[in-house]
């Protein structure tokens, strides 16, 4: 990119124009930890639509790259920028431009953070329910980008499920208007959904109009349970499904995790749960659930005994405080991780039943590779993060090795290499073992239907063509 | 189509192949009332996918049109066949393939009606969700092509939030696999989103992996209230949701629809009702609703209270026996229409925000056209359908010129031509429309992105290009 291209771009959105180093370097980055070889030319912090169809226009007619980027917190590099991109930078954008009681919606732009919405929302009585882990940092404009999912998606639904529609800034900086305020409505093709999780690369989300739901009215119930060995927590999981049983939350911490967590907190921290010191013995896997609604009092029984009738040492919390207690372990894990060293977290997602196979596969790579894959799992839905620590600026080659494994037994078990951290960089590789050429084509010819000149995030999703 | 291609379709498909003069004319309709003007040349009753991409790898060297038809219950003409085209009608495929209960899903094939689904299901205590009015009739393939809504999509959501994964028999006869056996997976753009509704455009579903729920374990309870007019009743709804109650089914009958109703049943089946006679003046509207899951009866009694509110007169039903009489007057409806002439079946959304000026716009519609528009509406949902009744075979010209205003007034007000219907050929004038030039574009290139030689029900959705 020359720096006619920087004037052009500093003529039409001012100081909104960074070549500042540091904010560069910044953009190579996300989450993952995975940087990209060299900083983006410029980022440009949007602070309205009419700024992001600016950006959109230079660029196409230069026909230079553009990443938008939210908060930064993705995990598989997907908006991270390099020299000759434009990064577009959308977290200014932060206004909730309106919440709709009697149509339980609001329209939001795509830099507010998921938890600042909730607390927009909580005076209303209403609630957003996708509940990414990165929630308190992560945008809802990354969230729809991605897909994302949260802990509480086996029950609530995933993200497309909470978007009506979309206000899309194209390539050619057009406005596209997708869906309606409204739960129905078919006409045409749905790009609303189309457009959830396509990470950047068909158009630049400026708004979106969510689905509410009302906030919950009743205390959670939790519920910790101990097993011997994962395979008998995955038997909790799978006896809670068979009895029919929809808790809120789901979780589940194999031995290699558990066992990070128990010597990060110490013992007292435990102390009075069902890992409490000589209470579960090395090896032992953990699963904690959250009963919600107006029944959440005798679903928690009803969870509670489905967990004991699988060998579990069960815990049901007396109130409020006790859960946090317990939920705490489960928070705990990727600090546990973060302090053994750096951490590649992973996200295959398995038909649930396909679980105990998947940490068993886990278990095996683990030892044919050398390493340690500690590995926390979204029960009630397959989701699994398998997480690699390692040492060094670079993940090692071993390390891609054994996650090359894993991606291809998670699609081999009928599942999927993302569950719902998305494809980026990093995972693109491995998009035509999941997909097949032949759909890998199609979707390309979708991309290009949005976006033919290939400007819009072009070294995501989908490899170079060589 | 010359009588070469019929000998190739039969030497491949052997009696699969039809070009009986009854099911010719037969596949010229559907539920709509609408026909094509000339029967198509032949009707294939596939047996199998192997019949499916058959019949689609002929059509395609020859440049075959190819309209695919379940159950022929559709209301927007979408699978109506005509000269020089194959109906390709996938009814004999059948079979539940698969009733996994461990991962609450189900594979079925296409032709399976979605009532005997849930009759297949009930014994493993699993339920398939959308429920289109047509579900004792209609076929799960035509649901997901058209993304079949229904009563209860306000709080279990609309076929797309149901389908896990499609196998697809594309244009050239290739098969297309999408989506997951799990709930979350976010690897490339969402075929299987983009798929449901496509109306038999972009290919032919021949096998679909469903999302279940535990069948509901509480018996359901009924509340009825009649209103001096339609206004209190858009009133009573909105109460509804202003009280943060989300109950199973929410419908409206307005007056014009009430009145054909009571005088289809009589007096005596509407005794002891709160439209009983002398209990609810001319004029009068009814809501109905039902609350489900373990507090139906706490959520029903507040149900009551918030229609109360509204100045509603509020039945709340003792059992479930007096909840069916409750609900057998909202069935009645459509009796009862037909009973009086043809029946043109409408289907706007708005948001329900909006209901009590659609309503007013169809009362202002019915008396600019000298029409009455008898009109039921899911209220929970914002999703109306408005009925011409008229006499002859063809659908008059101020019957449309009605509709036209009807589907503009609905787009003006924040909604959509089709809540669930699809567009099919009878509404394809008014998707430009909704949809703005450039997205209808847009929407045409994805069209040639899956068949690039428009071979798929080609009259559907897109207006013709001159």
């Amino acid at each position: 990119m020359g720096s006619d291209l920087i004037d052009e771009l500093r003529r039409a959105l001012g100081d909104a124009v960074s070549t500042d180093d540091g904010v560069r370097e910044a953009a190579r980055g996300d989450a993952s930890g995975w940087r990209t070889d060299s900083p983006p030319d410029a980022v440009v912090h949007a602070a309205s639509v009419a700024d992001v169809q600016a950006v959109l226009r230079i660029a196409s007619a230069s026909g230079t790259p553009v990443v938008t980027r939210g908060a930064g917190t993705g995990l598989a590099g997907g908006a991270n920028g390099c020299r000759g991109q434009i990064v577009l930078d959308t977290t200014r954008m932060d206004r909730v431009l309106e919440i709709d009681q009697a149509n339980e919606l609001a329209v939001v732009e795509p830099g507010v953070i998921n938890d600042d919405l909730n607390r927009a929302l909580a005076p209303h009585g209403l609630w957003y329910s996708p509940d990414p882990a990165s929630k308190a940092i992560s945008t809802i404009g990354g969230n729809i980008a991605t897909g994302a999912g949260g802990l509480l998606c086996a029950k609530y639904g995933v993200t497309r499920e909470a978007v009506l529609g979309l206000v899309v800034v194209l390539a050619d900086g057009s406005l596209l208007r997708t869906g309606h305020r409204t739960v129905k409505g078919v006409t045409g093709y749905d790009l609303t959904a189309l457009l959830t999780g396509s990470e950047g690369t068909l158009g630049v989300i400026v708004e979106a109009t969510l689905r509410l739901r009302p906030a919950p009215r009743h205390e959670p119930v939790t519920i910790a349970a101990a097993y011997p060995d994962v395979e008998s927590a995955a038997e909790g999981a799978a006896a809670v499904v068979r009895a029919h049983l929809r808790p809120a939350m789901l979780e589940l911490l194999e031995p290699g995790g558990l066992a990070r967590i128990r010597s990060f907190l110490g013992d007292a921290a435990l102390a009075g749960t069902p890992l409490a010191a000589g209470a579960a013995p090395d090896g032992a896997a953990f699963l904690i659930a959250q009963s919600d609604g107006p029944e959440a009092a005798a679903e928690a029984a009803e969870v509670a005994a489905a967990l004991a009738s699988a060998g579990g040492s069960v815990a049901l919390a007396a109130d409020a405080a006790e859960g946090e207690r317990l939920l705490a372990i489960r928070r705990s894990f990727h600090g546990a991780l973060a302090a053994s060293g750096e951490v590649l977290i992973e996200d295959v997602s398995v038909p649930r039943s396909q679980m105990p196979a998947m940490f068993r596969e886990i278990a095996r790579i683990a030892d044919a590779h050398d390493l340690e894959i500690p590995t926390v799992a979204h029960a009630g839905d397959g989701n699994l993060h398998p997480n690699f620590v390692y040492s060094g600026d670079e993940v090692p080659e071993r390390v891609w090795a054994a996650a090359d494994e894993l991606f291809r037994t998670a699609v081999a078990l009928g599942g999927t290499l993302t569950g719902e951290h998305g494809v980026g960089v990093l995972k693109r590789r491995w998009l035509r073992d999941e997909l097949g050429d032949a759909q890998e084509a199609l979707q390309r010819r979708i991309k290009a239907a949005f976006d033919p000149a290939g400007i819009l995030n072009p070294a995501a999703m989908f490899e170079p063509v060589a």
